[in-house]
């Protein structure tokens, strides 16, 4: 793929999303691939992780990648230049993606072909957290400048997440954040969920996020 | 009003929101009331750009803030001790503010006896700018960290707001945030929207902001 394809999704909003996500769950897992779910605010550097991420893990997996915004394609053209496939889903003014339209972009990427499939969401840290999109882990990204009280204002995203990747930690002295707080404020939402400190610009730190792929890919390998 | 107030709100999805925001825009200027909506990403600084205001316009003007979140007070108590009345609005999971919402909000906090009322909107790019609060004026916070490419990403944000505050310049040399780029993405959405560079740290840039107030709050004085 080296041109950009734009899906539109169309929301269900009459399915039942729970039973939808578990259904599309299972099919995932038996076909082998793994897929991520990433969400986060706007400019906390989602895309900037995923183009470091694949440059670790592209000789290991098949790796695609689904860019979900209300409108623009620019992401997913870094992603193509990193090195891996990449689609780019416009959600209508949606501000998150529930099962079905996950389905949708499922389907237009053919999953099967690849081992992981990442699905950048929509830039937010309320209605991402509300949908669950039948992704088979959950991960978001907080940002150093946004301070280490987000865990008290958005509970929801810190409960449904199996890891927060804790990004921009090289511009920490610039910051009033204390990393112990924000651990501590994370863990009162979920205490056995994993963090990962990195900085997506100079990739310190992503070796381990990938670890934490390769874990996560071992339990489904092709 | 020294403790916190909490307001649980109710979202009324059937009534024509459109209408009865103008309702409400017209009973604030009959009240010679002026109520500004901000909005911004959750982290952008919403609440240190108000502490800031607060204190160059509190001997000015009789000031009300109300504070929308999906959970926690801590931003109502940091306002309070700025020294402006508050209250905490509850929006029961909901990622923004109708009209219906914003008017339980300001008959709460008795906007009569105010001259200016500043809502705190959800920290979110995408609901809060679907949803007209009824507000006169619109402001949004694009911080350094999000980066210089969110008007592409969150169109419509842009083309509701009537003025962009930038905030957190302090650490622009950190970041490749490129001004003229973003002011061009800016403008490329809303040709007559207001921008004002700040750092709500430190307050540099904030004694323009009081004025773009002032000017604002000359055309409806009580």
């Amino acid at each position: 793929m080296s041109e950009v394809r734009i899906i539109d999704l169309k929301a269900n909003v009459l399915e039942d999303n729970d039973k939808k996500a578990e259904m599309l769950r299972s099919r995932l897992k038996e076909n082998k691939t793994f897929l991520l779910n990433l969400m986060s605010s706007p400019g906390s550097g989602k895309t900037t992780t995923l183009t470091q991420l694949i440059k670790l893990l592209k000789n290991e997996y098949r790796i695609a990648v689904m860019e979900a915004d209300i409108d623009s394609d620019v992401d997913t053209k870094r992603i193509i230049e990193a090195g891996a496939d990449a689609i780019q889903l416009h959600t209508g003014g949606m501000c998150h993606l529930d099962a079905d339209m996950t389905e949708q972009g499922l389907n237009s990427v053919n999953f099967k072909d690849y081992d992981l499939v990442i699905l950048e969401n929509v830039g937010n840290l309320v209605c991402p957290a509300e949908f669950d999109t039948g992704a088979s882990k959950n991960a978001m990204i907080l940002s150093i400048p946004e301070g280490d009280d987000k865990p008290l204002k958005y509970p929801l995203m810190f409960q449904i997440s199996d890891l927060v990747i804790i990004n921009k930690i090289d511009v920490a002295p610039y910051f009033d954040f204390d990393m112990d707080k924000a651990e501590k404020n994370i863990h009162a939402r979920h205490p056995e969920i994993d963090i990962i400190p990195i900085c997506a610009k100079t990739g310190e730190g992503v070796e381990k996020l990938a670890d934490w792929i390769r874990t996560e890919l071992s339990s489904v390998s092709k």
